[in-house]
């Protein structure tokens, strides 16, 4: 039997020692990919996308591109399943460039057959505030799906792009789940029964999002986390939601943010739509990031995850399925174009 | 044997029925698509960029994306030499889309990658104007080419992009023909000998072009052919090209220009660039687009031109080249990215 696949769901870590708008800064972390390496990571959903429309987007792709043909020992831009596959046979990790916004959508719907054909595989159709598409977790008053969301969601599942619902609204998740034909995905969040946060997801959407065989990826994000949570703290977290969901429809989205300064963690909240302070995820006591726990520093603790869900009495097969396999079926069944099944 | 595929180095009609810079009309005129059919044109270099900058080029390439996948009884789009086989396989035109100038590239090296991903396989290195890459044919002083475009042109070859210098200055092209690591083109114009006119090519550049196998070719464009030319008259121009560069570094690009109004023709020529009119190829007494001669109204009269050269006197063999094999020939030499052949 072949070893299964390990897959982060969500990084958005500074691969370029550069402000996340400082497009032409170049200069590629290679220690962030080696630490892939080292943690036996197969794939990773990578962030390109934040608050950058069609053209700033364009910008950072090309980046991206850039930095996988100068390390290509390291890594590949995953466009396939087989590309993933590709890089595991050849003991390199799969790049799956995603969006955290609809943002490079603008308002055109031509523009995310586009994206798809630079190779964006994940678009999250909402960052941290309303637009064109439906309501971000942060508004008090979620709008749900737009006319435009649904047909955004239509062209998303036509083409073959994943839908990511982590910083959405309850009531645009709960509508996007019903208007997608296919699974989505809430890549990098916590269950809101563990911690009490706007940003963590409530049952009623994990079990929404279950029931038509989406997957929830577990972050390890201190501020969506709650402090000194332990290991086993956090495998605890992750086997509730196993039983709200089903360990089929759970893996992992860590959220690992590394090598950012707190004014990147303003800008990230801020973008361009606040003069004043806005702290995401964090608070004005705590504006920057939380330093991650000591079990899980950077990507190579990834086997740290494993033992620690294996000793908490999982299966093998179920830890498998959490570590990367789910991800595999859910990239098999949402990342191909629709005429390509019929 | 398999029968010559036929090739229209470049058309820039009004596929779209509305203005070039409409960008949200979008009525695919199926018509012109059917007289490919009737004139058993395989392959068409389609322009889908005069004057769009990046942004708005997503735009105009996500309509042909829409436009193609609409249309699949009669096109499909092309991004390797085997897709103009499998079009010609199957009874219908492969679109090769390009931009007749560096507009999309702005000043950003990168961009020359993304637009290749999204399927553009030739770019002409200026439109009417000077640019960052280098001078237009019409400009009194041509600069040569810049610093950024013997990046852009270094770039094209790498991602496996072709080089158009139709509406180029003669120092700029002799640069870039030099410049380039593989064969470029004239895709669309007329020897400046038949026809004295500055978009036109003196037999230096046409030399020059071929002496690094590159391909010449020739319009049937009313304003820069002269008027009343003859089937034969055209023929024998395309005969002496032959002499002057070898008839396999000769080719055809119609570059017909059917269903637009003479308010497009004004678009086209002024862009953005200028308050005072401005004609381009046309002129103040005949600003618009000249009728086609009776000989070659339409695409549907792409047989009549074979007809015309063997009646000259040429073989198959020379005459199935200039119809399009040896536009194929160098397909296959430059829509290759640089890495695949190491």
């Amino acid at each position: 039997m072949n070893p299964a696949v390990i897959v982060d769901g969500l990084q958005v870590s500074n691969f370029f020692q550069a402000g996340q708008m400082d497009y032409q800064t170049y200069d590629p972390n290679r220690e962030l990919m080696q630490q892939w390496r080292n943690g036996g990571i197969d794939c990773v959903h990578l962030t390109c996308v934040i608050w950058e429309d069609a053209r700033q987007a364009l910008t950072s792709v090309s980046r991206w591109y850039r930095a996988a043909r100068d390390n290509t020992d390291l890594v590949l831009i995953a466009r396939t399943v087989d590309d993933i596959y590709e890089a595991k046979r050849t003991g390199r990790t799969a790049i799956m460039l995603g969006l955290q916004n609809a943002s490079p959508f603008e308002d055109e719907l031509g523009l995310v057959e586009v994206f798809y054909e630079l190779g964006v595989r994940v678009g999250q159709l909402t960052y941290n505030i309303q637009n064109h598409v439906g309501g971000s977790c942060y508004e008090p008053n979620d709008s749900g799906l737009s006319r435009f969301g649904h047909f955004v969601i239509q062209e998303m599942n036509r083409v073959g792009m994943l839908i990511d619902l982590s910083h959405v609204g309850d009531r645009t998740s709960l509508e996007a789940i019903d208007a997608s034909s296919v699974p989505v995905t809430v890549s990098h969040a916590m269950p809101r029964s563990a911690y009490e946060h706007v940003r963590n997801k409530p049952d009623e959407v994990l079990k929404a999002l279950a029931r038509r065989d989406g997957i929830f990826g577990l972050s390890i994000y201190p501020a969506l986390m709650g402090d000194d949570v332990s290991l086993r703290g956090w495998c605890t977290i992750v086997a509730r939601a196993c039983e709200v969901m089903g360990a089929e429809n759970v893996a992992i989205g860590s959220d690992m943010a590394l090598c950012w300064t707190l004014q990147d963690a303003m800008t990230m909240s801020m973008g361009r739509w606040t003069f004043e302070p806005d702290y995401g995820a964090h608070t004005a006591e705590y504006p920057g990031w939380a330093p991650m726990p000591d079990w899980f520093e950077d990507s190579s603790d990834f086997p740290t995850l494993a033992a620690g869900l294996l000793d908490l009495g999982m299966t093998q097969k179920e830890v498998d399925g959490i570590m990367g396999e789910n991800w595999m079926r859910l990239f098999k069944q949402t990342l191909v174009p629709e005429d390509a099944t019929k």
